[in-house]
């Protein structure tokens, strides 16, 4: 053993994957060998999610029966609905999605299996229910519990249309669906970020499924991780106007007060999400007719790399996209949930078919010889 | 960066911490300085809670505010316990445990506060809570929600006795007691095991107590982990009687199953705690004029040693100790998480009052330059 500390465990490669690529060089990014750019492009979410957790592409076939099970795992029991539509609607999000997979394996009918089969059905059901647990507390208690939308009972719909149907509470328009779908692919997976770190950690205990998702969610939650991206909708909302950015961010940066939405943990010459997004985000507010907030997320952009040599990173041109979208700003972050679930699932999968348990060691820094005396 | 893989992150040091020092060679531990062995012979849980807690022994005043302040915590909201009461009794109690703190981290008053103070404050209504929501599920519906057990309006209790109390009925008997105590000392803290390495992944991202606890549940759901120390006691239990012992073990050692309760995967040389609470489980034998288990016990223990070389781990003694203290063998690992609770929440202030996120890398092994085909 070495006495040399790895802080926060910056650099450290913690494991082997074969899930995503991330080149810290380029920003690029591939999911199980194929590029970021192509599958935002062509793809729909439910082929992503297949590829992530299957490793491999599906045909028609294959997409076609896995798209359906996705649609018949979306309801929730009445247990859970019944719980979920007692918690206060100003609840933080992330501990109501963090308490609602807790209790969803409590429910799950493969809660006593960790086997790989058995993971996969978790995952799937988790992936599918997710965004009914949040739409089950959200629109409570203005909608009844046989809300069609929860349900199985409606015309088929891609994973993206069924989130926008839930969370705004009507059917998106095609360009809306893309959109959705197109975001959902590019925060779906990011290697060991820290809550799919989260998630191994606990899953390498050989724990369950739902407990990884758990922990995973808890850390999402976290200001420095996923907790983010809310505050870039906030800080356009604060701005409002094009013509006040030059003076807040520059009054910001004197104070030395971050922007989000700037910067990565190890991407440190840019990511290419961002600029995928933000192609996207444009569009939207050309076609809705209002493009005041590309407007003010470019120009900030623009003085974020003058000034500080900073990139946007992901969460900064999805924040006005979803704004657009008619997305609640406080929902961003289990937005964020709705697609990673399906990058996090895929690891616990790879954690249990390949198991170590992870368990690191720490220099003791305090005193040692002390006398206890009895009171 | 190096492109050493370290799978398991073993061997590696996370990061540093003054809570608690382990000597890998000589099995020894010390919680902020002071040897176990004193720890456990003198003091009580209390005292043990408030020296991790706070990084320092209490003097009688601090022990006995500490005390009360935990005794006061101890009650649950009629919303916690109605929900708790509507669990079936055949659930994994891991899971109940990890939807019950998911569930308090909603309720906590300090919710929106991740401070020092507020730390401090969630942790001691963690350990006061985690027992009473443990009975509220199992007792229930035996017994009412006014359940004196679970309000504070008892005579004042020690922590161990309140637990014996709450998941046995009724109050124990000083040596029962002592028992007890010394088991929630052994079990609180042991730097970072997997579990509390789970707990730090979750508060690295800034978020809060009662996430971080949750994926620490989790984490220690895993066999590999806490999940473990009721196979112990089923062990035990399947062998019956002591002259069975020598075939039984055999037997499963020639078909390369393993035996719980031995080895350790940072302690090669054996394990204080198991020395002090092998005693505890003789004595207790003693008294209630059941000497079988102990018996059974250390015939396994020669035959490991001498066999395998494996030295008994805190788990082995502790199963039929607690079995003896008329404790239900399935809430051998929950009583795990009342004691280690202590230590995790001492973790998580401690990464918070210095932290770093923690995000390792991975070492990429799946294809690149995959071309994607829409269908």
């Amino acid at each position: 053993m070495t006495e040399k500390v790895f802080p926060g465990l910056e650099g450290v490669l913690a494991g082997e994957s074969a899930i995503c690529d991330v080149d810290h060089d380029s920003g690029g990014l591939l999911y199980r060998g194929y590029r970021i750019e192509d599958l935002a492009e062509g793809a729909a979410f439910e082929e992503v999610a297949y590829l992530l957790l299957i490793g491999r592409l599906p045909n028609r076939i294959a997409l076609s029966e896995f798209s359906e099970r996705l649609r018949q795992s979306r309801p929730l029991s009445e247990n859970m609905t019944a719980f979920l539509s007692k918690i206060p609607a100003t609840a933080n999000p992330m501990d109501v999605l963090r308490t609602a997979v807790s209790l969803l394996g409590l429910e799950d009918p493969d809660s006593k299996y960790n086997d790989h089969q058995a993971n996969l059905k978790k995952a799937i059901r988790l992936i599918a229910q997710i965004p009914s647990a949040l739409a089950a507390w959200r629109r409570f208690p203005e909608k009844p519990v046989s809300d069609p939308a929860l349900t199985s009972n409606v015309p088929p719909s891609s994973h993206a249309a069924n989130i926008l149907l839930l969370l705004t509470g009507a059917p998106p328009d095609p360009f809306s669906e893309k959109v959705m779908n197109v975001s959902l692919i590019l925060y779906a997976e990011h290697e060991f970020n820290a809550s799919t770190f989260a998630a191994r950690v606990t899953a390498s205990s050989l724990s369950d499924m739902h407990s990884a998702i758990t922990s995973a969610i808890g850390s999402l939650k976290g200001p420095l991780h996923g907790g983010a991206n809310e505050k870039v909708m906030e800080t356009l909302l604060e701005i409002g106007e094009a013509g006040r950015v030059e003076a807040y961010i520059r009054d910001r940066l004197a104070r030395k007060e971050r922007i989000m939405g700037f910067g990565h943990r190890v991407l440190k010459k840019g990511d290419s999400r961002s600029d995928i997004i933000k192609r996207y985000a444009r569009e939207l507010g050309e076609r809705k007719n209002d493009r005041k907030w590309f407007d003010l997320s470019s120009r900030i952009e623009e003085i974020m790399r003058k000034e500080k040599g900073l990139y946007p990173n992901l969460d900064f041109y999805s924040a006005s996209a979803y704004y657009l979208l008619g997305l609640p700003v406080q929902l961003d972050t289990p937005l964020f949930v709705c697609s990673r679930i399906s990058g996090w699932t895929a690891h616990v999968i790879e954690q249990h078919d390949h198991n170590r348990l992870i368990r690191p060691r720490c220099l003791y820094t305090g005193p040692r010889g002390l006398t206890y005396l009895p009171l």
